[in-house]
């Protein structure tokens, strides 16, 4: 049986994951940690655990997709600029090839993961549907009549820098009032450290928030409510402009569910104009951190049937 | 010859144009006032008109396109919501089509208007490109691959209700902070009110604050400075969430055109990430008033390509 083999490129571990044409995935998703300090180093990675992938397959592999944080250039299979790897302008996908024989496509780890949750998870059978994670930063993807938008250059589903208050917190793109600066990671902190006042700036963390809201602490519930409520602005910014049928939640701090996704739904329910505002559902991700890896699997049989015409 | 006749229905005036398959309009954009204050009265208006403009055609009339601001069921022919409009939920193409015996469509206006931009104005060639207009309220539409995107339930484009500060001014919506609240007509009266502190509350129209900064006033100048700035805060977050081509601002506020668009483009070359912020243009309509008009008229060609097809 022939695979595709997804490959999701972190700053400290790759995750590898043999994908079959109708999505299963044989022997689960695999991560392997590297401390790549540069280009060659990672590209060095990404081979051996492209190799070790390869040994393990039941049948041949067809050919290897690779999904990246930051904005890359899917046609020319080029990390135009990352904020985790060190790549900057670097053909990935033509050196990962030359290492490894094999046909390779790079893609956003955001639209690989929409990919892998529109075939197998919150989004199956979805037109149009939109994702959102979050965790150090914000991540973005959206689905629109049933492809995934890249836009002009590569950069669509930038959600974390809308602006939605725009004389508000410093977002660490230099910005105000970006979306990222009240539900990523630093927000959480920020947030937290000012609703509940009782924590040491930088101790408050999504983990530590989320088991506080577990053992009923109000003012950790007090907090999750203020950035839900920014999270349902965020989303608000999304219906009005694209109409979407589903907003999926995913990221690390996505994993918090219901805690941010209540009160990110009161806001989504009166903000935007009637029908989208009643219509749109607003769900968490169903495949957690594998989306990536098996998403750049499916990315990898999109090409290859683009490939055979 | 043939024409599709296209057809702007406005609250107080409705507009016609006798448009050919290659887009060349048969003796300009006509308008007729009208009073209607019912749906059958409106109803009659527009048939009116199409009787008038089909009189004068220079051949067969193959069929009606409408355009009505509002959320619209292209697929139905049904106005779910209008702002200007004596309708709710009502199915207008079955009732214009039933009173003139030709094929109707009907189209959001700003959608037919960026049709209309995209094949003969500032859009032409483009792929993916997004139209703000500026009036009484803030309209949008969005070119995505080459095809208007309507979205799940027909209300894709509200970039009026994007929230761009959240514990900011109220919008008519009954929200707070969407960018209407800034660049739209209560938007220039509010903030000409604020930063030049001259006029009566409620004096401050677009067309003075025009005529006062083309007179150099520095007042009116620093008004529109902030209002460009708000405007470009809502281009920002449309290109960090879709990348396109360029951003064609227009309707009666965007004649105002480079007072607007300079400082616009100042905080858009800024905030979005790069490279979509330094490749977007962000540019004038070219089509003025006529647009909705001659969109409607190109959308009837595609839906009989459609229907043929």
């Amino acid at each position: 049986m022939e695979h595709a083999l997804g490959v999701d490129v972190g700053g400290t571990k790759v995750a590898t994951a043999l994908v079959a044409t109708d999505g299963t995935v044989a022997g689960g998703v695999k991560e392997r940690r590297h401390g790549a300090r540069d280009r060659d180093e990672l590209v060095e990675a990404i081979a051996l655990s492209v190799r070790k992938a390869r040994a393990t397959a039941p049948g041949p592999v067809v050919g290897v997709g690779l999904a990246c944080a930051g904005t890359v250039d899917r046609d020319t299979g080029t990390v135009v600029v990352s904020p985790n790897l060190p790549l900057k302008d670097d053909p990935l996908a033509a050196l990962v090839e030359h290492e490894v024989g094999l046909p390779v496509v790079l893609d956003n780890d955001v639209n690989a993961a929409l990919t892998a949750e529109a075939r197998l998870g919150a989004a199956r059978g979805v037109r149009n549907g939109v994702m959102i994670t979050l965790g150090t930063g914000v991540g973005g993807a959206l689905l629109i009549e049933g492809k995934i938008h890249r836009g002009a250059h590569g950069c669509a589903g930038e959600i974390g820098h809308m602006i939605v208050d725009a004389h508000g917190d410093p977002c660490r793109c230099g910005g105000k009032g970006c979306l990222e600066a009240y539900v990523a990671a630093p927000g959480f902190e920020r947030i937290g450290f000012r609703t509940v006042g009782l924590f040491e700036r930088g101790a408050f963390t999504g983990e530590l928030i989320g088991r506080l809201a577990e053992e009923g602490s109000a003012a950790a519930m007090q907090s999750l409510e203020t950035i839900g409520w920014w999270l349902g602005v965020g989303i608000s910014n999304v219906v009005s402009l694209l109409d979407p049928e589903v907003v999926i939640v995913g990221g690390g701090l996505g994993n918090l569910g219901e805690l941010l996704l209540g009160p990110a739904r009161r806001v989504v329910r009166r903000h935007p104009l009637p029908p989208a505002r009643d219509r749109v559902r607003v769900e968490q991700a169903e495949l957690g951190t594998a989306a990536g890896a098996i998403g750049a699997g499916l990315v990898a049989w999109e090409q290859r049937g683009a490939d055979a015409g």
